[in-house]
């Protein structure tokens, strides 16, 4: 079974226990001839991708009221994995969603910490810094460095802290992030998850 | 008594009770004759001023052991200020400082408005949103505009409150902040009353 998750900059395949990533500009979706289920962000490649009657759009198979109408698709499935818990996905944004009995209670949207770097170095030259991931969050700073490396991070922990629920890390950055939440689980595949799962519930009209 | 804070934009003078500014690049500093006590987070202007003997800085009377090496002037300053309190000045940055008895814990620096909603905007045009200051932040968000304000103000608003301590707003946002802050007093002279506490400790050397 081949399961694609579609950014805004590459494909990302799960074939078996096989993950590979394909350049959004350059690979075309019409050179695989088997089903492929995907769910995709980019709207134009979107468009594209129903034309081509082997390519599974799952995100059909989502009861979307559950969600609100801007919500990303790849947030969607996120939460679809994880019956209680605090998602972090961590990648150019972090997103942050809370799911309580399998209900999706809603969830926020934090820099991710390129742009945050960014965005301090934008403020002042003299805040160019990278993040300190090992500051102790238990201090208040006295160095500036570590005054934007609290001033990211420990504002994001006492939020995600103050749910008391277990926390689901995810996304490209999910490693430097288990330094601020080390009891936290790491699973790169959660999207994944929920497309097996997806695929299983809906398994006489799919397959 | 002609005090005078000086920042990257602006000189902010306060003449007795009257306040008033003068643009960095257009404002003559040799065109007062009067004595001017300054603080100067501007370091060409800085050098500039030196060289005028009616300016008299007042930075050269704090004890500097009790702050960092690179910590502005006017954070210095703003703290000097304050006994018991987190100050929170809401500016192109926001700064929060801590204070208990009359020491200094430390403090951490967030993107001000203006440069957190170009960070969201510049991850994705999905998130061009101004702040929602009335969004609940009891309740997760469920829409974008409110996904990313709570990302914005809910982390900062529990990191501040876990530090049990009155707040202080100051800056050119601080009513902006009040919103998410209701108890805060709002003081946007701190660093004119630390002005007049340091030249009256001062009173020998300076007058």
């Amino acid at each position: 079974m081949l399961l694609c998750d579609i950014g805004n900059t590459s494909y990302h395949f799960l074939d078996g226990s096989r993950e590979y990533k394909q350049d959004v500009k350059t690979f075309d979706p019409s050179s695989i001839k088997e089903k492929v289920y995907f769910i995709c962000v980019n709207n134009t490649l979107h468009v594209r991708l129903k034309s081509l009657s082997n390519w599974i759009d799952l995100s059909e198979y989502i009861d979307k009221e559950k969600y609100y109408k801007t919500m990303g698709i790849d947030r969607i499935f996120a939460v679809e994995s994880v019956s209680n818990g605090i998602i972090i996905d961590a990648g150019s944004a972090v997103t942050v969603d809370v799911v309580k009995n399998d209900e999706f209670m809603g969830g926020f949207i934090y820099p991710g910490i390129k742009a945050m770097q960014k965005t301090y170095e934008n403020i002042s030259p003299a805040l160019a810094y990278s993040f300190n991931f090992e500051c102790d969050l238990d201090i208040m700073p006295k160095n500036s460095q570590d005054a934007i490396s609290y001033g990211y991070l420990k504002t994001l922990y006492c939020e995600v802290m103050s749910h008391q629920l277990p926390i689901i890390l995810t996304g490209g950055n999910a490693l430097e992030f288990k330094k601020i939440f080390p009891d936290a689980k790491i699973d790169t595949a959660l999207i994944f998850h929920a497309m097996k799962k997806i695929i299983k519930e809906n398994e006489d009209r799919l397959c």
